[in-house]
């Protein structure tokens, strides 16, 4: 039998069960911790569209899964095309995330050697994609926590952590070495608008590991940097570009303008992965939007009049020129950009 | 028979009824336009405490009907301590705007030249108080709008309408007047968490004047300003210090520094009662913070997990220097500092 990757975090949103894949419904969280079953590659894309599985590694992961469930279901002399087919629905269930199309590229390579359709190959290729990820991520913990000479008053932004990767986190993986390492003395954590992915799944998580933090406004993190209680804004990626260019949930980019203002560092965390180096900058990402009515209602409820239009874009590009460091599994590079990139990712 | 002052936006949010006060209750917009009934000076301060009333003007101008009430109420020899004390109750309402202390001071002094509580008197200048603020913004609105030389894209942050004045509006004002003249393209509101100021009243207040808009994300603004959609920022403020600093609401600040590296401009608009002379900068002013509840909860749904804590500042501080204009019914001052406040003032 194949082994579920495991996270050390106590959180396991992203559950092999032989025949289906569960979700940890990331949407009900912190309340109700429901999970969604998908049996088909089509209901885990449309898990990915909807949001119960967010974070751009863990949508990767996810998608990989969704693979192996599209291999189970084709046959017939058609496979193939059957199962290039859900791959393409599965790459499309989100735009802006590059590790979705990296699991897909990788699971398709897989899908090209083959002679029939072999689940089980697919399935031991998520499940490494999987574990790797979860590796990576207590690798980039220990890179980034290394990097704080002394304790440290981080701001995070969005949910990096557990729910949004393979398990520990990106830029909370570094929040939980960091913790491990008695380097961390409080994280302000943004609320993060409109999916209040800070409040409902980081607030979560730290609650979880009993790290020492509070919720803030995303309007507070500037004035909070002004009072010198930050030291580091530290945030994940959907993407970086092969410039260093960084696109992330909205608000990562305020939060980086004013961070440079302030004197404050600012911190990557991401898996190769997540680099793209297919697109020369930031500004060749597609950014998504998404319905007005994640910011007009809140659980059903409304929040603003009867349909005032509102502009949804939820990712922005922080230029490399903002990041002072990018932290991942293939080490930690200062400053980054093109020169660095390349000697980053091998190129 | 006293007049109401008249609002030319259709909307009355302070309305005197002879013996009581009725205040349009602003935690309930916009989905309900339900008015609170204030008959004692004490029922004032609470409504403006609990926010049925919010924005600076406004609430000075609540708190001067409420000396009214306070007013017809004493009697005996002790009439002249019962109503000071009433006018402390009012003034430790909330503890940043200062329009609130301005206006009661003038009160007080009203109280100070009678020989008896002379309730009509003092609503002669509860009136006068409230006349004055709607003609000042009316003025502001004039005095803003000219400075667009075509029309322009803008930025707003909260609520500064005419729930948040004695009618018409600061930066709203302004918004109305480049409207009416034809120098507005588009204006993005912030939702301004965590109380919703922007979706809940400046949207409710732009779609009765059917000026164009969206709502966005705090976070989005930044991105926003990036991608050239912003030309200024208009905001008002709570408080602004003798060398220019402006105390405004939370994310404020955040928006001065995004919009100077940009290159966009900055524009504060507020009547001369917010201008506090006797602090020399924002350093001096008390932030109110309010309960965690305001970021963990909406409405009675709980959005984050169950206590959690949360650092909840519901004001910042904007150094005079990220301040392109300070526009006034005194007239514009640009870039301020100490010397242009004290020529604007008279000091």
């Amino acid at each position: 039998m194949q082994k579920q990757p495991q996270s050390d975090s106590a959180i396991t949103p992203i559950v092999w069960q032989g025949d289906r894949l569960e979700l940890l419904d990331q949407r009900l969280l912190p309340h109700s911790e429901q999970y969604v079953t998908a049996r088909t590659s089509d209901e885990v894309a449309q898990a990915i569209h909807q949001m119960v599985v967010r974070g751009a590694p863990a949508i990767g992961i996810a998608a990989a899964y969704g693979v192996v469930l599209a291999a189970s279901a084709v046959d017939g002399d058609n496979w193939r095309a059957d199962l290039t087919a859900a791959l393409q629905r599965l790459a499309a269930s989100r735009p802006t995330a590059v590790n979705l199309r990296w699991a897909l590229d990788r699971m398709g390579v897989m899908v090209k050697g083959m002679q029939r359709p072999d689940a089980g190959r697919l399935l031991a290729e998520a499940q490494a994609i999987h574990a790797e990820d979860l590796a990576q991520n207590r690798r980039m913990g220990d890179l980034g926590a290394a990097l704080f000479g002394s304790p440290v008053q981080v701001l995070t932004h969005c949910n990096t952590g557990a729910l949004a990767t393979g398990g520990y986190g990106t830029a909370l993986g570094v929040i939980r070495s960091a913790h491990r390492d008695g380097r961390l003395l409080h994280v302000y954590a943004d609320e993060t608008r409109p999916w209040l992915q800070g409040s409902r799944l980081t607030a979560w998580e730290l609650a979880k590991e009993g790290i020492p933090a509070q919720l803030i406004a995303d309007g507070a993190a500037a004035y909070l940097m002004a009072q010198r209680k930050v030291d580091w804004v530290i945030v994940g990626a959907d993407r970086v570009t092969a410039n260093g260019d960084v696109v992330n949930k909205i608000g990562t980019y305020s939060l980086a303008v004013a961070a440079r203002h302030h004197g404050v560092r600012f911190m990557v965390v991401a898996p190769s992965s997540t680099v793209d180096m297919h697109l020369a900058s930031g500004a060749g990402v597609p950014i998504e939007e998404r319905p007005a009515s994640e910011l007009t209602q809140l659980r059903g409820l409304s929040i603003a009049p009867q349909d005032f239009p509102a502009l949804n874009p939820v990712f922005d590009v922080t230029p490399a020129h903002l990041v002072d460091v990018l932290v991942t599994e293939r080490g930690v590079l200062q400053q980054p950009d093109v020169p660095g990139m390349k000697a980053l990712m091998g190129g």
